[in-house]
């Protein structure tokens, strides 16, 4: 049976810390018997793949273009898909829950279809946003990776 | 030449003042000889298209399913891709700018895709969204159908 | 309400004969009233857009890159969806029947992808496929575009 | 660094001799270290899925539908795309190399996108096609599971 996935999303380009974060919740992804799928490129996408590799575990890169190579070195299973930005949706449809870690107007459009397909997501350090009413978007933050992690897999009833 | 086209994306269910407001726009983009692009569905996307057919405009509708005879009445180009949510990402590529009229997390979706990717963005009573530093998303706001349409046609250099 | 659409697919390069084969097609599509698709590219596709164009058609170029300014210059409509061979699906999906002239492999592949999801086919000078079974693949044959064109508008009930 | 993977292609159902076939030449791919990619579903997909798995092989399903549960007892990894059978092109963009067995207009599809992309193809009992100038398609067709597997590494250098 197709094991449990959850994709982590975030920018291409991020700083240390983040880094740090993300290659955290890659490991504990990892530790808990789930498949990390990323879009297989740099940042948070290298950061989360390296920590979940290294952990043990599963790595899948659903990548923007059509050349498995350009995935990043800890991706065990590149999913090349020459559809450029239109794969965030893949990586969205690919994932039983959706982790945030900051990230840019990418990683926004994740967390959006996510939501709107009904897949769990949890924030971390990443965009907040007010619906046209001004209402809360009710996105779940969390403040550190095991935060996160836990309550990912609580949504996730494992 | 292939004409200019200006996407107008919403929720596909609205109160009656933002359908005012979504077939107002329409209307003035098709006035502007400018195509419009949407998702072919109720709501938002049905008024859109209502105004600009009505005009005398070229309304064109990328539908998530597969079925063309899904589309509203208004839309005279039917693109039923059998995509899903993923559509929205053709709607985005197919438009030159975007238009946001209030809308769900389909909208902003489409919000952030088109930033992602360079296209000019202005809303109409829709999300407001704080980056992951706290930072305001800079993204152009609209009072009224006028004032978004001028804009965007000004984005255009047209 | 969506009008009846009708995709020409062919090569992207391709000789004098097959390009006055794919212009008459495109023509005689105009002048049913249906909108032409094609790839929006070079060769047949360009031929066809040109002959339907000059006959006062609605031309529509459903393009594998992300620039619009890539269709050739009588498509009217161009869907740009950077998602390169895969966008061979996006136009036998938007199309009511499907007309192959000539062709290479994508070709064959939009015949395919057109006959799996049940959308009529004509082949004019087109591949011919033999089974696994070893049996003929029925694939209608037309030796004219006229031929081609009344097949296919007797397919649709018009 | 990403494993290679080799697609298994073939029709959603098949007779018993048929699923012999696909088994072992998933038997093969998963005792040669590559990844198997199939579209996940029942049939020739599923028998060469069973091959590999069995063989203890890494066992990818890229879904037409959005629900991961729909994969076949033997994928691991299931990425749901909900494209319809525009997943078919994913299932080649993300191969080193195709395998047909037998066969529908689904797996021709799949056939021509792979050729047209320019990756390798073996056939076992699959499709023969005679292109528009009447000249064969040059297809390599292998008589055995063995033949096709060592063929596709071959080509792929390994």
């Amino acid at each position: 049976m197709a094991r449990v996935a959850v994709a982590v999303v975030g920018s291409g380009e991020c700083d240390a810390d983040t880094a740090a974060l993300a290659s955290e919740v890659g490991r504990l992804i990892a530790e808990r018997g789930a498949i990390l799928i990323t879009g297989g490129s740099t940042g948070v996408m290298e950061a989360a793949s390296r920590g979940a590799h290294t952990a043990g575990g599963l790595v899948v890169g659903i990548l923007a273009g059509a050349d498995p190579a350009a995935a990043n070195a800890w991706v065990e299973v590149a999913i090349p898909t020459g559809m450029g930005q239109l794969r965030n949706g893949l990586i969205v449809s690919s994932a039983g829950a959706v982790i945030a870690v900051a990230g840019e107007w990418g990683t926004l459009s994740e967390i959006a279809l996510a939501r709107k397909t009904g897949k769990p997501v949890v924030g971390l350090h990443t965009w907040r946003c007010a619906r046209p009413d001004g209402e809360s978007d009710d996105l779940v933050q969390a403040d550190t990776p095991q935060a996160a992690v836990d309550h990912v897999f609580a949504l996730l009833g494992r």
